[in-house]
């Protein structure tokens, strides 16, 4: 065991998904925090609150900019965030006259959290792609064994014989739902100043707000500092992904361990049985499951944000949810494998 | 301490809530059980499922009817569940011919969860009222103390001045969008029979279901016994709710720990210090917040809802969800009691 | 469902348990209460805080008691705690000289949590009788069939024949150390006052506790208003039980599902299915394990317990300690009834 | 935000730790086990299940073994643990004869398992000097500042004044008992072959695993593959110290707000208030402290370990425990950090 099984040398085999884990590095998030910071230049510059000639510069800077992560590192200790630290060096590399207005009238949150989420309109336009091919292999899969008789098990005891169209239409329906509102999602900028009023923007805070926002492909809304429901509806809609993914696995690992219902291609190998062929994708649906049903709780227990920003409620959600992500992440990448694997499901 | 203090005689003065209790008794879901197995023979009487005859008598026995309560605990220890011994009770109450008609092609699943989805609906209804009642005084509130100068607080400090209309619209804002969210919830009918299948009904199935749902006022969706993600929806809304009144109460708290930005009147008294207001909903609305944030979890785990139905998934449920409903209730009545007592909120 | 199965009129019957619900009456609770205020009235008398010829009167005042429930819930949703009204009910009982010794130096959350501990000696010294009865049970199982030959399971597939004694083993072993653990555990007296320095009592102080807590049956501990550790470390105890009774619990579902290897008698009926006998009492020994694993939680995040006594922390813990406690007693009733219904297990 | 921040390039200066950090490596995890395979063939070799001559080989290869990570993580995504391609390496680093005498006997968990309890007694060990430490200066702290006076607060208000040193001890008094309680605990060996019995070992199995427990320096126990109460509790264990320091760290936020009555050195900046000085240790204690309180549900729900062994409990486990520990870690840092910024508490 290593600390995090999601960026593990050897366990990211298993738990890890490269492509997502691409949106939770920390060069990811510093060009997100990057690009917060250029198109704040852009739209301050068109609304006359910073000079003109300041919005290029920066601009290039930032599109220039390699941060020195160990400085970085040292500040995050002391400041509890890295946004401080990160404007200073961005500082330093625009120079003397624009330099004083990266930045201007934006705290630490609004970079940090409109960087989260333009990483998360990624990755979940990601994932509404990849529930989209698991829901048509599933679909697949009902065509081609759908007819097949498959005994109905209720309360852990054979029931009536149902089809295996009925079993796996249990499996596709709530993925489809979910994947039209991975669709739906919309990613709002934050931006909100030190207290939520961007007050050193006077009458053209809005205007500034909305242009930020057109400009980051962003939806506009009020600063969000310490109203977090659309992080828990996301983790919630997260979790509800590997949970029902997790149904799968479950039952696709009571299939195995009874053995005649099911043939499954792949398996892992065992140290000390080599006749043995578990079905350890379906068993890692399971626990990424109870990972994130365990993990939303955090993500819930966060709402209680106090007053204008919380450090504390808002760092306990950097400790959760881009696992969260993950775990999703994994669980969405080991469904459409094992979906392939499925050779035979009841019989004919 | 008792066992649930949503039931409980003294402490049910804070965390219990009398309207919404009314729908969780033994009482109101047998009643809407009885609704279920009128309904049902009705549908199956007009789609010639049953004799027309049937269902006039299974209704009257219905209306009628009174539970052996005792036998009905005695059996549920044995079956887990309180439906045979409640359809047996009921059949013999509906007497010979039209007594082996009674629950035709259905199973205890579909008639407990419908019966709770029967409740649900009714207290989600009652939920978006209180809603819009909170949401009405807040802004109420901000007319009144809007101007108001308050210390904007940001990582429990002392940040920059806002005004009070800054601070209640931040309470405000996510509960219109919940409020908005509860109406919008819709509530479907259960009904698979013995696994889903419907095996019993034959080409006449999704009439009856339908006949079904519309005689109830329920939504006509095919059975959802192992998808439970409409659950962990409504719980997760649930949550949100009791999170952000949760955030709503800390601030009060901080407010009122602070002193000079706020007049409450209200507040508890204490047995060892007579000078003190304690300010008892604030903290309460944190208590039920955290509550529901550590139930959510559970619920998330029932998505690992084992082939066509689960013993053990369904059962956690049971033991979460009601006290979900419950702690969203008593948070919904604290805070509108709580706006009801701010007497002052800043400086004007 | 209603609010708490743990009280219902019929769920009670499945995941009830009258032994110990007993212990969480508001009933029980008040007479602990009662006996708190009597030791102390004792106690402070024997060293000179209050005259001596009260403490006869305050404990017959005691035993003779009868509160006005109705009163203590409205003053409990003033309050957040029952004992300001309750003491005052109880003054008026004692009468005008005595009276207003009662309660002398102490605090709402000294009453409550010692009446708390005084319960929950009781409930723990009769888990561990449980405990103890299928440990032996589980020996006796092991020695009557522990020969017979099983397929071992791993990673949900057959493995390796192992003996029935060494999956019987396997259940009984973890028991017997949370039996020891349970016999170790220590209940502390709560005496602290209004805020922990018992200032009232002055040189008395350590005294006048010593002499209570050995009134009590408890141990001599220095307040711990906002230390919690205790609270969670019993919680962890009576999760770990349920977990381990879940364990046991899920192990014979499966067996049951494969159904070869093991024969059960009792079993639930089905309203759908007549030839099913469900294994109702193994998969709700699922659904509490994860329960308790769910509420174990909010005990933890009770241990942010602010400054000298914290409401919300407090209230969260009322809200879900005596819950575990009840799902911990259904545990261990239905596993003893399990462990009493195996009729074979493996092959002879 | 990335990932994990406990191993995050610049949220490790706020939440990582470097010296526990390094247990969790893959390194050190690859280390661990290599250590378990040589031992094992020393310990087989002395009791005569495999040759003599063999166990120095073994040993020398486990000594000079450097693993193909790639390959370990391609086997890792099939199989659900790497053991079976790590075997297979070492066995070919070992060369011809004695390669096929490694690991004999033996199962992927007793390897990972038996790394887990090596690496976690080195932590836990740590942990205790590190409480030692913080119980230290609060000791200082106490007998430097004890004597102030401080307003003591109850239900977040003001209530009657006690000294620093009421507050200081009620921080100090549970460490105290956890430190004690960490030196206490026993790290066993995981030893139990392919489904817990040791098969191919005939009459040495228990010898063996003495031999290798001492070799180890692990205590001897019989295999708990599906016994997981000791994680359980090492995690309620780990859980109960960031909890408690969550504790302190929630009590210095509520200080710092209040302002009067703390004078804190450190503190984190303000990316947009120059002024603010923010009490981010304290706050991020808070954060850890309900992160673990999160996580240790998880480690609860995986006592429910089906059958002889589980992939889904199991790899539930990997995802939560080892974050838990570098959550303790970095709480223990900051704590003892916090305390020495602590320049004054109360009035004088």
């Amino acid at each position: 065991m290593t600390t995090s099984p999601f960026d593990h040398p050897f366990l990211s085999g298993l738990l890890g998904d490269a492509e997502i884990a691409a949106y939770f590095s920390a060069e990811a998030d510093i060009r997100a925090m990057l690009s917060f910071e250029a198109a704040l230049a852009r739209s301050e510059a068109t609304h006359g609150i910073i000079p003109a000639e300041a919005a290029p510069t920066i601009g290039e800077a930032c599109a220039g900019f390699t941060a020195d992560m160990q400085s970085l590192k040292v500040a995050t200790a002391r400041d509890g965030v890295v946004i401080p630290d990160l404007v200073k060096q961005l500082r330093e590399a625009v120079g003397n006259e624009a330099g004083e207005h990266v930045h201007f009238g934006a705290t630490s949150q609004d970079v940090i959290d409109t960087s989260l989420m333009l990483r998360l309109k990624s990755v979940t336009f990601l994932f509404g792609g990849r529930l989209h091919a698991i829901v048509t292999k599933l679909a697949a899969l009902e065509r081609q064994l759908g007819a097949n008789r498959l005994m109905g098990h209720t309360r852990m005891q054979a029931a009536i014989p149902i089809t295996a169209a009925d079993r796996i239409a249990a499996w596709r329906m709530p993925l489809e739902i979910y994947r039209d509102r991975l669709t739906e999602q919309t990613f709002p900028v934050q931006f909100g100043g030190a207290a939520g009023t961007l007050e050193k923007l006077g009458a053209e805070a809005s205007a500034v707000r909305a242009s930020l926002a057109q400009e980051l492909g962003l939806t506009d809304e009020p600063q969000w500092h310490s109203r977090r429901s659309r992080i828990a509806d996301l983790a919630n809609l997260y979790s509800l992904i590997s949970g029902s993914l997790g149904k799968f696995g479950q039952d696709i690992a009571l299939l195995a361990e009874a053995g005649g219902e099911i043939e499954l291609a792949g398996g892992g190998t065992s140290s000390a049985m080599a006749h043995k062929q578990n079905p350890v994708a379906a068993e890692t649906l399971v626990a990424l499951a109870r990972f994130n049903a365990t993990q939303l709780s955090a993500i819930h227990h966060s709402l209680v944000h106090e007053q204008e920003r919380s450090g504390a409620a808002w760092t306990l959600e950097w400790l959760v949810l881009p696992q969260m992500a993950m775990a999703t992440a994994a669980s969405l990448r080991l469904a459409a494998e094992l979906i392939g694997n499925i050779k035979r499901l009841g019989a004919g």
